[in-house]
């Protein structure tokens, strides 16, 4: 395994979902579902400063995905399409993206809102949300906006063992 | 090493900066900087109806970060900020996140504009930009708001081996 793959929890998630079915499949549709990050001890130090952010970046490891597939359909449409054009979970590598609001912070814990996001679910990573950065709401979006349905919430689609992001 | 520390390139970037110094912090100070998304053959059919969308993630391994580190000063500003509140490189799991304009796609090569990313650099994962998911523009932005400096290019303070991205 090349030296790049090395890969360690900063910390993992409580949400209120235990399993795919009936999880928000973004944090848009997350409504007022709140999760907490428990970040480990050992990286607290490095949460200074992050409640100036409204929002906040996790990157999280999808360990209830399926194996990859190259050609999904996802929760908001009803033909296949390229997995990488989609937020499905079952990628090469199972890395999940979202925006979550930052409620509140405590020591080394993070109070969320409009978690999508299972329960447990190792965390990897946390980035401020910058709209210089980050936001560019008039960019266009493919499939997804003449999508063939709303659906919001996931169903068993990616396993009844997958991860609930990403339709 | 638990299971969920298996990862693997599903391609690289080829891009016109060769060193941090130089290199744009975010692809918001790349303006027309453009660079080529390499992805491995074995996953061009995952690239399907990607070309609908005017933005896209690129999540990257920061290959030449420095080590981890808790505290940072930050690009654009002059006293030290909590590692997590920054888009610092020299994080835990050093995984890069830039939106970046898709320019265009043939068959296993995507075109890509505002590339703020050093050339070489692995990647882990591609996800569409969904505005619906991803844009906040009114999202508040800590001490970003009131930052020390207009930095817009990378120096050498993350190591003259380090990644560009992110003050």
């Amino acid at each position: 395994m090349p030296p790049f793959a090395r890969l360690t929890p900063i910390g993992s998630i409580r949400s209120p979902f235990q399993e795919p079915a009936g999880t928000p499949i973004q944090p848009a549709f997350a409504g007022e579902a709140e999760g907490i990050v428990e970040v480990l001890p050992e990286y607290a130090e490095g949460l200074r400063d992050l409640d100036g952010f409204e929002r906040i970046w996790l990157i999280y490891w999808l360990d209830r995905a399926p194996p990859p597939r190259l050609l999904v359909m996802p929760f908001r449409d009803d033909v296949h399409r390229g997995l990488f054009a989609t937020r499905a979970p079952c990628r090469p590598n199972p890395i999940g993206l979202s925006c979550v609001r930052l409620l509140g912070i405590e020591r080394n814990l993070l109070t969320v809102g409009g978690v999508d996001i299972l329960d447990g679910t190792p965390v990897l990573d946390i980035k401020p949300y910058v709209p210089q950065f980050d936001a560019f709401p008039q960019s266009r979006a493919g499939w997804l906006e003449k999508g063939g349905n709303n659906r919001t919430l996931a169903d068993h689609r990616f396993g009844s063992d997958g991860a609930a992001d990403k339709g």
